[in-house]
């Protein structure tokens, strides 16, 4: 883990960023990852070029940095992003086991730009019930299985 | 959307993640995208199969919902998931249109499954110097170029 910010790196996420644009392949964002002074994983954007809507700069960034490392964890790495991760992104890095987040613009720096990340740091911030997405559990005991099923399983992995 | 929860549905997501757990793809979770009565996307958890952190079911049947359809726009579509979405599969499902949630565990089924899902929601409502995570802006310029090229881009796709 790096301690402090290294500005080659920043640099490199914000010039992904422009390259997707320039491909057509998504919005304006990038991401490196890094582990030491080695990048284990980059990308930018690929939203439109995809068809994948989590194929966020992070996201794919990370998935090429397991791709390669053939793990699921990144402990120890850093990822700077050109622009602050979104929920689902920052979710992300939590699940790879990253441990430190650099980003250049901000959630605002989206919004004025046309993206919803400020939106949706808000709704997360709301009580269930106050969030426009209508999210309900039903059925309870069907998932319970496969809840018991796992913690039966002598060989499973946590993760 | 479907206004009601349809059991079918949520045993297809059921019997997926006990699939899951018996192929050792990944943890115990299984998802169903519907669009009227049709299904468009599964998905079981593939974390430790694929070492792809962010390979969680709501996040594998949106996109092969989204290969399958050709769109990064769920809209007008309904999940299902075995297991409450974490926060990374939560905002995804955002990104993606999806239009209502219907999940059959919750949170605290996963937590005594060993499972991260109710600590990152707690993290989600912490002020972000408060997060275990830290996460920090820093050379904010860097990052503009990108921004700027995007709105200044005549046929750019807003999503």
């Amino acid at each position: 883990m790096t301690a402090a910010p290294d500005l080659d790196h920043m640099r490199a996420a914000a010039r992904l960023a422009l390259r997707g644009v320039k491909s057509n392949q998504g919005g304006p964002f990038g991401a490196v990852i890094v582990r030491g002074d080695v990048v284990v994983g980059r990308g930018f954007n690929r939203v439109l070029g995809t068809h994948d809507p989590t194929a966020h700069a992070e996201i794919v960034a990370i998935r090429q940095a397991c791709r390669k490392l053939g793990t699921f964890s990144l402990a120890g790495c850093t990822l700077y992003a050109s622009s602050e991760p979104c929920p689902m992104c920052l979710a992300a890095i939590h699940w790879a086991r990253i441990e430190r987040v650099w980003f250049a613009c901000d959630r605002q720096d989206a919004a004025r730009a046309g993206f919803d990340d400020a939106f949706l740091y808000e709704e997360f911030e709301r009580a269930p019930r106050d969030r426009r997405l209508p999210v309900a559990q039903v059925f309870r005991e069907e998932g319970l299985a496969a809840f018991q099923a796992w913690l039966a399983k002598p060989d499973r992995v946590t993760y």
